[in-house]
């Protein structure tokens, strides 16, 4: 379970106390605010805090357009075309503040996104809790054989179980050495910040993170994408509900041009017209490579 | 005046409705919101949107530290031992918008703080207004003989309204060529990402300005400084005072540690050291240059 | 003239002694270092220093992928894939430096790429070279009638006399008052954080500018692009010269996948396919917005 | 032992062939290139590139300054300058690429430096090697009783073996588990990327690392200080010494300035003024907690 009843009464003491503001409100988001939205088998997503909404975007970008808007003849046809044309500053006037937890090795892939604050919880100064990441039987996946850094078909039987006991055993294990190590009751332990580098990289760990939009919608175009590893790809998907729920003008644009879209190399787009003109492009004629083109082809099939 | 009657009337509308979030909400700064804060002779500050407060601050690191904060006993205590120790990640956790007017030469000097989002009205889109930052007399400071980047004394007399003269005369009539380069009523005139190459830097232009409470907090302790320029000190200040409002423990925190305080090199701690055991100790005894010492003197005389 | 005879001296002096470096070096950015390549009627750009090669791309990127590049058969091969998934890290491992002679309209719109480092010549601390832009009657374009932002036909005969005249005319004027009120052969004048206010935006001034190679080609695909300001975009394009002799496996894939391709929408990508199945598509049945299907028509017909 | 054999022979081969460049080449720092300089049992640090000298900061800050530098006598004098008045851009202006090898727990907290580009080793595509940091004995550190987040005195006698034996054993037994589910031999094993969240955070990493001096000079400051972790302390050191190599005028300044010296708060700016004058101020007198008393008194003292 990701949270326990104490932080349940907490988050429902949170949501209990409206206040009034005179700033921009979304309530598509605001029924979201605290609530712990799970995410694998102990992990969470909350949203502790937003600035802006679709009409942020809008008004920022009509500071840098001034009176001239008159051509777009409303808000969502303004965001589009921002979109469209990669006018990223005003997507960067909304900010979304979210509480993560969340195994290690999903959170070193997280944090390569720089434009982004973060607070994590300190393994130098706090105990961990006994919480460890095991995948679920149908996500316990083979080494693709044809992508390096993807998955295959899924472990069955023996090797399956095997797998897992040793996911299980191992974590337990190191648990119970690194709190026989920090060895509280008697005398001094092994420092924490020692400790704890004898646990494995599926505890869970949490942190405050807070992007602005822009940067949000790049993270998500990242890792909502189907290439990306399942651990990540499902915060990465909650998130996205969430962000559909607090600006959906934004999010309508970018599910129209960056996740459903495509980028098109100057050889593809040759190629395109050469077969909209009626040519039968093959990979020989197309001057790409065999990767290229497979990448291409499933692009134009859908 | 820094804002139309019309202007006026949208600010009074934005805070005439009052909505119920569930957010962290600071009292403080939502009796400045939207509210034309007037700076120099056109410009103003206005906030536009904020996140978080100092419990915010807090809480983002408490997340970092855990269950551990027994030993600070309250959260003022708490952020001043971050403030302290250069631990500024829970700082960057809130978040500020701004509305600023401001002149072309001081937007420059502005920018170049980059961990910002920025949008800016577009010279190339729409037409500027004639609007001209012209100083007053007591800011007619000449150029100083001792400091290469700084000001003497104020001007007087026929030197100063030939200085005032030229500012006024220059800036009407760049503005009229402008219009006239423009010629709006009559055929096309002139492109408007052209034609804006004549004003003067001096003229108003305006921009969002979002960023985080550490980054501000830089921002106010090289623009709210004696040393910085009095026309962009002066928006500093104005923010500066906003924030004090918004954090008030921050601010505190920022106040004793950053803006009324002082960085010691190694050799300035040798020499206090010394001095504070009875030593006399002279710029030729020091080990710093003269500018140095100088500096060293006044920041221990105050 | 860009640059005086003294400081060509000065550039001969630097391309006169090399020294042996046990570094990575790039033979065909060396020929350009130091020389200044003319952009308008007096900036230039200068390469004052590069690190990193086309191998340095790949080095970078095979710590990443270990021993596993035995698909991708050759350094060409690898920097196209990465640049066509957007592996965008090892890119920042190359780095270049400028010094850049600029007007300042076009160093505003340049200063919004945040993620560079920065030196320009200070106005408050020096005085500034009576320097101006002025077109050339080839670029003295009349607003466009449909697009905003953008240029229409050239201007002709008395009225682009007349803007030239302007153009010059306020130009020297501004400046003989700059140097008026500074003043500096008899008593001290106004200082010169002051009086610069007076000078227009086409006076030209200078910086040093340093940016990894993916910034740079987010620059490059932002500013060498037909929509951007004629004065900006013969900085970018005379860049982009360079880029191809320093790294030209890098700037070939980006000249294929980012300036040459092109982004297609989900919408975009549903036409598409039912266009090669040999539907007529028009705009009502596109599901696209009249100008967005204008763009999409000008994509697909090159 | 940090590198193998054929590791140490592609080393000697990079550094056997000179080039000629004209570009600024740092002698102090060339003789550092390619070497793995070892730190902890099996990390080290390896400059890779490097761009600029003391000269290229001077030169940069000359264009910001134009002619103006007469009152700075030379250029050790102005890097002085610059650092005591934290203009930091032009030491940004040099900048450093490093090649790393360092246990997942350190990588953890480097990482959060964000004004830098890196290239990690993925276990996602690639299999990681069999090396764990086992910290040597005197290393071996208690818990610090007075510091949350500090260690204490050195583990002896049973409890030290005890936890070496835990933390090889661990090591050793997840290493094991984790080849034994890739199973490359036979059949397809699990996927990689989700083999390695078996293994703990002691296990080695590697990256690509580039930074800009300033940037370097913040990491340098915080984590080659006493107070940082030991286990990243040394990296910091190991790279501070490098960095005086290579801009020797700019590294004393930096350890004049930043690493030898302090921060004053106002309070203790006023303290300091009333002790010089002769009055015994105390803790109960000094406006400061008693932390921050106790942290005043360490630093006048000494």
């Amino acid at each position: 379970m990701p949270i326990t009843p104490e932080q349940a009464a907490e988050i429902d003491a949170q949501r209990a106390q409206p206040q009034p503001t005179l700033r921009a409100t979304a309530p598509g988001i605001e029924a979201h605010l605290y609530t712990a939205l799970p995410v694998l088998d102990h992990g969470f997503v909350r949203v502790i805090d937003y600035m802006g909404d679709d009409s942020a975007i809008v008004q920022a970008a009509r500071v840098s357009y001034g009176a001239g808007t008159k051509h777009v003849s409303n808000d969502e046809g303004l965001i589009r075309y921002l979109m469209r044309h990669w006018h990223s500053t005003p997507f960067e006037m909304c900010e979304i503040k979210l509480h993560v937890k969340l195994p290690i090795f999903v959170a070193r892939q997280w944090i390569r996104h720089r434009t982004a604050n973060v607070n994590e919880y300190s393994a130098r100064y706090s105990i961990m809790d006994r919480e460890f990441y095991i995948p679920a039987p149908e996500q316990l996946a083979a080494q693709s054989s044809v992508n390096n850094q993807g998955r295959g078909a899924v472990l069955e039987g023996a090797e399956a179980a095997r797998v897992l006991e040793i996911l299980k055993t191992d974590a337990g294990r190191s648990y119970d050495h690194y709190e026989e190590m920090l060895d509280q009751d008697g005398k001094q332990g092994l420092a924490r910040e020692l400790a704890r580098m004898n646990l494995p990289t599926n505890i869970y760990t949490q942190w405050y993170w807070k992007t602005d939009l822009h940067n949000l919608f790049h993270f998500l175009r990242l890792r909502a994408d189907p290439h990306a590893q399942y651990e990540i790809r499902v915060y990465a998907e909650e998130i996205a509900k969430v962000v559909a729920d607090w600006v959906p003008a934004a999010y309508a644009a970018f599910a129209d041009y960056r996740m459903g879209g495509a980028s098109v190399s100057a050889t593809g787009l040759d190629c395109l017209r050469r077969m909209l003109k009626g040519e039968a492009v093959t990979q020989e004629t197309s001057g790409m490579s065999k990767g290229e083109w497979r990448e291409f082809l499933a692009m134009i099939e859908g």
